[in-house]
């Protein structure tokens, strides 16, 4: 497989593990010195906290039905040793609360190969304002 | 100069074509391709609406007093033919009515190198919600 191949299988396998609410299996692509840029909260986040798998599965757990999330528009640039990809992810699903959430936010993630593995060492998420 | 220094060198240049109020030089090391994901506005925008020289000297002129702009943080990741880097921006200066300016942002560049020259291929900022 290609670098690109890897790096598409890696997000297919993400968003399938995030899909079943399996916090575990979708961390596991988290590189130790991730550095995240989240949806809300303060500007960057540790790498502990955006790798924790404890409040994954508590976002995980909110949902009663989902989240189904499709990366539209990705765009992968593979420059070796590292890689970047863009795209707009659709995220839906329903709460426990019967809330429906059906929203399009923006991901920018940056990736290293490390030991013949592509880490996610860089994650950007975002709304505009 | 390695890959790195380069691209340091290039977002110095930048930040100070835009503190001098120059669109056109802090322009021109955006890709043809650019997709770019803005603080405010719609999800993405055209490479044509992100790399006008119109609309950024228009926001340029905005300012009476800068702006200045200092990235902190930044970490550049250098993948051979493709990198990205990372950094929280400072953004200073004062309008033409008065107002003062004084945020920090999230912001997330990815760059290709086409004839021997790296280029932003994609940009991200962003305001935590």
């Amino acid at each position: 497989m290609s670098n690109t191949e890897e790096i598409r299988a890696l997000l297919t396998e993400r968003v399938a593990a995030l899909g079943r609410r399996d916090a575990t299996a979708a961390n596991a692509i988290l590189d130790d010195d991730l550095v995240a840029f989240e949806v809300s909260g303060s500007l960057q986040v540790s790498s502990a906290q955006a790798r924790g798998v404890a409040s994954t599965q508590l976002w995980l757990d909110s949902f009663e039905e989902g989240p189904n999330i499709s990366m539209e528009e990705l765009t992968i640039v593979d420059g070796g040793t590292a890689a970047f990809c863009h795209s707009i992810n659709h995220l839906q699903g329903r709460r426990h609360d019967g809330q429906a959430v059906d929203v399009r936010m923006r991901s920018s993630l940056g990736f290293c190969k490390r030991d013949g593995h592509w880490k996610i060492v860089h994650a950007h998420t975002s709304f505009p304002r």
